[in-house]
């Protein structure tokens, strides 16, 4: 897959990545003479590896809409550290009680659970910090900055990410339909996808009709992504993975290929995928990275 | 102690409280079609018979600056939820293992630990969530709400209660200076405390120079409320308290009357409240309800 400027997808993810990484090193800086602890810890799983889709996805918005990606980058990284917080709670031993997450131990496995618990609430916090104090640097209306936090708080919280999880957890060995399913997926992956897309376009100045499109979207790759994750668990290479493939069977957890089958869960993800072209096809070639991301979101190995 | 309505502390403290608890209810609905039981669990904490202090403060500094308190309660609100998020977090098994608070089983023990690890990350998010869109009902400017959400941020974070809470907990059953306890409690408690004090009075549009004074308000009751804490947790009545006194001193927690005595620790309480009241000297006397909160403070019961 090539960009318009003739930039291959793997370029342009290691080039945004590079730029996100850099940023969140900037934000979360090692040295401090506050409790240093709970910033390796919250470094430790903010640096663990991650694929930094949530920024590069509100970077990609605002350049389908003209803006430089990079001026997103403090709402790009607030939203990197609010997935970030929220992964190192599930794996938690009263959560999902996960030993390792990319090939490496779980935060709560290397700091303990009591270090872990307070540095995912410090990525939390700091996402809100960062954001709130942003409105010099990225430029844009603090009108525009409040209406982006309340969107990325509402995806995160009651209504969006932590709802979800404890329909999630509720459900864990008990017959789910399809709707409950769908619904988990909708609370707990598509609404912080989505809102890392309306963030990026919002600060890009889009208007109310972008937004729309870019939500659908948003809301189609976001709910193909949890899908591909649940193939990827019963098919995906362990080493490349780096946790075990075979997990969400074992801890009983619903999932499209339990409920469809791994064929039809596969034509469903690509459908979506092309229901997610369809709404971005009134955008110019400068939504191509979105377009690529979309396409790579179902044919990535991890 | 009268204010200058001739309403007595106790009729302010109670009309106050009464507008907190009427707000929270409306912020956080009990009916909800998603997930109710983290609503519950939420609920449950958030109406445990706080005191509502932080919230109060709010309300009288803008009160202080004559501005109506009630206008504070979005973001008075939102601080009750920062600290109720943060006492959920702290009693869990992994931290300080409290199976009661106020005279109630703790939120873990009622709802299950992971429950209340999410209800305490739903009202860190939801304290977000409600000030990002208060800006119109608040009507105030969004620049000055940012820095508001700015300033609660830093001091619930990193370099706030989280940084303190981090030093705390490793500081159990070691040898501490009185440096280091006063550092933990300038983290831990008077951070939050100040930051209540400066966002009711940002929001009444408080110059720096009243900020300045009100500050150094803020940060002298806060650590007298916390040494007072202390001392309740020795000489304390049991039932008024709500839970065991003795408590800290079972943990091998380090405590202003551990290091330096009872006595001694009522002198230093004692002098931080007439200092505090120093600082306000320049006020008038709508700044009287935070002068009867600073008495109060180290006269309470529980």
């Amino acid at each position: 897959m090539e960009s318009r400027q003739g930039m291959s997808l793997k370029e342009y993810l290691e080039a945004k990545k590079g730029m996100v990484d850099e940023a969140l090193d900037r934000f979360l800086p090692e040295e401090s003479g506050i409790s240093p602890e709970i910033f390796k810890s919250a470094r430790y799983s903010v640096f663990a590896g991650g694929k930094r889709i949530r920024p590069i996805l509100c970077m990609a918005a605002a350049e389908t809409l003209g803006q430089d990606g990079a001026i997103t980058l403090p709402v790009a990284c607030a939203l990197e550290m609010i997935h970030t917080y929220s992964l190192i709670h599930d794996d938690l031993p009263a959560m999902d009680d996960d030993d390792y997450r990319r090939g490496m131990p779980t935060n709560h496995k290397v700091f303990g659970e009591d270090i872990a618990i307070l540095a995912g609430d410090a990525l939390l916090t700091e996402a809100f910090h960062l954001m709130s104090g942003s409105n010099v640097t990225i430029g844009i209306s603090p009108e525009r900055l409040l209406r982006i936090m309340h969107e990325i708080s509402e995806a995160a919280g009651f209504f969006g990410k932590i709802g979800g999880q404890v329909i999630d957890l509720k459900s864990e060995g008990r017959d789910v339909t399809m709707e409950t399913l769908h619904h988990i997926h909708t609370l707990k992956t598509e609404a912080l996808i989505t809102v890392s897309i309306r963030a990026g376009a919002i600060i890009a100045g889009a208007d109310e009709d972008e937004l729309r499109k870019l939500s659908i979207f948003g809301s189609k790759i976001g709910l193909a992504f949890q899908i591909a994750d649940d193939i990827l668990d019963i098919e995906g290479d362990q080493e490349i993975l780096g946790k075990d493939t075979g997990s969400d069977r074992e801890k009983k957890k619903v999932t499209f290929p339990a409920l469809i089958g791994i064929e039809s869960s596969k034509e469903k993800a690509t459908s979506l995928i092309e229901e997610a072209l369809t709404a971005l096809a009134s955008f110019d070639e400068r939504a191509e990275p979105l377009r690529m991301i979309a396409k790579f979101i179902v044919e990535r190995k991890s």
